[in-house]
């Protein structure tokens, strides 16, 4: 009672003085790709200690206000990435595919820009390339996200008052950003920004302005390598930013791959992109505790593969199944691709027997090829931790919206993707 | 922006001007049966009219405020009805099965309970089975649900301070309360309720006591016969209450039937049902709205079905086939094993084209029996609008929570289902 209690006795702490609800100088705007509240639910008893009966709340529950809907400019009822993005970032509802234009293919303002324009400090991070869709929803302009080189290019051409759109970008995409026919890490870096191309020289990154990418496109999954990558890049982040906000600061954090996993209905790479993601937030939590001018809002820009625990009629969810798988599918089928002892690998990978039905469930689908082998193994982990999906796109579902710090307030409640926006740029204007 | 800032506003201009939450008089607890996340999500854009470009709000939006958890006292993370009714009554999870008792099957006080001890005037309304089990863990004890004749006996039997526990019962269930061994209905008259069994005779229930059961066991369902009959014991509910409200009152009224229908995975139904309770809803925030020492708080138990908006890859969700639907699967099933004539009951209760596969699909899984049938008329229409279920039984995914009038901010952020019940408890007690 007291957890829910203090959304309210903070805000008439605060409104009881003050007229208005206080407008906070920093933003922290954190997306969850694909993140709809199944994930979130299905995180709570992932990553709850077996020990203990009572189930902990998790950093999710600490800060949940409302509710968020999802649906694009046109009658599909189910956003993508890019038509989502492009309505946390602009407010305004477009087509599926769009990054920050409207229907007619014009470019909508953004809030990042917004906040370049009144001499904020900007910053992209993401576990994705760095000119993905949510990223590029937020500094670039497109009628089509697939056109990542020209997403890129926005990155240094779509200048605000003769500057660069974002003083601070790190997550994938140097295939992108070093290309043939242009190198834009050579113009950034001739802009005077720091560069490093690995995760282990995030610590020679000092100041801002700097560029960060590490792997050709995304990042490589959580549960593959890097398990905290995107909380390394928060810490860094917000460490550079804090040093940069005399006329505050705007950031935008992806936890990109969620959406991945999702769209692979692979639970364990979820459940392992979703504990990074939550790393992410418990630092910038910790940072609007220390800063109580920031404010930190967080949602998701739809829910994907239609997640459920429990499935086929069975009332139960085996999280101990999924916690004892430590690859993603796709490694996992690599590697049994490329070897003989598919008993090794599986007993190396997964907590699940290697029975007859198994083996005889993997040798066949393996000699149907790598995508008939990645389905099995998949099918096998779904079924024997009762984890459902629908999908390998997106559903149309409400999603959650969290919120702390300095104006959460007005977050409260049910409300337009849209409208989470205009919260935000009412803030930053 | 200005609706999610009513909560804000509303709360500061109380709390400002009181040291602490108000009480509220009077309590309508509502609670959707199975009613997940996807159900509000998909009500809203089935009853959005086509017409304007803009998605309206539902009820459901108007009064969001967070979300809660629902696993049973067990590791199974998934919880049925009556452990979830058993949390919501009592505060104390249990394990599945349970009528408000713990898991080691000793009774545990129930708020109805405690605001019939307090003096309030209690009601239970539903449309399944009066004794079925969410009603049931209000009023009732027992170690498992399916003991439907104890439940009901208990009604009788359960007294509080001398006197039956429940002042009104509407919803279904005359062959657990008129059997050969015990006339409950008898009982109930003799200590001076009065009494009717049909819907048609609801406006002869003139004063608070009374018992109203209108079916055998639950009510037909809203898509196949009196479309809006929680609707109607909602409005009567309220009315006798009303006249009886000197020492407050308490009612809990369920939207039984989202759950059966979400079991069956039968999509039209449920949109029915979700809408016949959203009537509900209505009256009861407009009864708030008039009296103002009233508090509405709603939830559901679970989610059933592993319900989604989009399936199978694509990027859609067509609410006019599900409205094209004007039968349950159910009845669509018995009326065509009995018609030579498909064709004709196809284009009566869908909206669908009757074409060659179709005639096939049907006519092949009519000679499987009316089992077979009946999942393939739903397996048409799911496949047809693009909606996707995982499961015939229910899912671990947070519920949501609505709330409004006097003591609502109570319920402001994320919760688990007993927390719920505490602060209804806390208001009752």
């Amino acid at each position: 009672m007291k957890k829910t209690l203090r959304a309210v006795t903070a805000s008439v702490a605060f409104l009881c003085s003050n007229a208005a609800i206080a407008e906070p100088k920093n933003i922290i705007y954190m997306i969850g790709d694909g993140m709809g509240p199944a994930y979130t639910s299905a995180y709570r008893y992932y990553i709850d200690d077996p020990k203990t009966k009572h189930v902990d709340n998790t950093i999710f529950d600490e800060i949940l206000v409302g509710m968020a809907h999802t649906y694009p400019d046109d009658d599909t009822v189910v956003t993508d990435s890019a038509a989502g993005a492009t309505a946390l970032s602009t407010a305004t509802k477009s087509y599926n595919g769009a990054i920050a234009v409207d229907t007619k293919k014009a470019p909508l303002k953004t809030m990042l820009e917004i906040a370049k324009e009144k001499g904020m400090v900007t910053a992209l991070i993401a576990t994705s390339q760095i000119n993905h869709a949510t990223p590029a929803s937020f500094a670039a302009h497109n009628e089509s996200r697939r056109n990542y080189d020209q997403i890129a290019d926005d990155y240094v051409d779509n200048k605000i008052a003769g500057k660069l759109p974002v003083d601070l970008l790190l997550g994938g995409g140097t295939q992108y950003f070093k290309r043939d026919d242009r190198n834009l890490v050579k113009e950034f870096t001739d802009a005077g920004y720091q560069y490093a191309d690995s995760l282990s020289d995030l610590h020679k990154l000092t100041q801002i302005p700097a560029l960060g990418l590490f792997a050709p496109k995304g990042l490589p999954y959580a549960i593959d390598e890097h398990p905290n990558r995107l909380e390394q890049m928060t810490k860094k982040a917000l460490s550079l930013l804090d040093s940069n906000k005399d006329n505050g600061f705007f950031v935008m954090i992806e936890g990109s791959q969620i959406d991945w996993c999702g769209h692979a209905n692979d639970i364990a790479c979820a459940m392992r992109e979703m504990h990074d993601f939550a790393q992410s937030i418990k630092l910038a939590k910790a940072y609007v505790d220390k800063n109580p001018d920031t404010l930190l809002v967080i949602t998701a820009d739809h829910s994907t593969g239609g997640l459920t625990l429990g499935a086929n009629g069975k009332y139960l969810w085996l999280r101990d199944v999924v916690k004892g798988v430590s690859a993603s599918a796709s490694i996992l089928t690599k590697q049994m691709m490329a070897s003989d002892d598919l008993e090794k690998l599986w007993s190396q990978y997964t907590q699940l027997p290697y029975n007859k039905a198994t083996a005889i469930l993997l040798k066949e689908a393996k000699s149907g090829g790598e995508k008939a082998l990645k389905k099995v193994i998949k099918q096998i982990i779904n079924k024997a931790s009762y984890t459902g999906w629908t999908t390998g796109g997106h559903t149309a579902i409400d999603v959650q919206v969290f919120a702390h710090g300095k104006g959460y307030e007005k977050f409260i409640g049910s409300q337009n993707n849209t409208e989470i926006a205009e919260k935000l740029i009412s803030y930053i204007k």
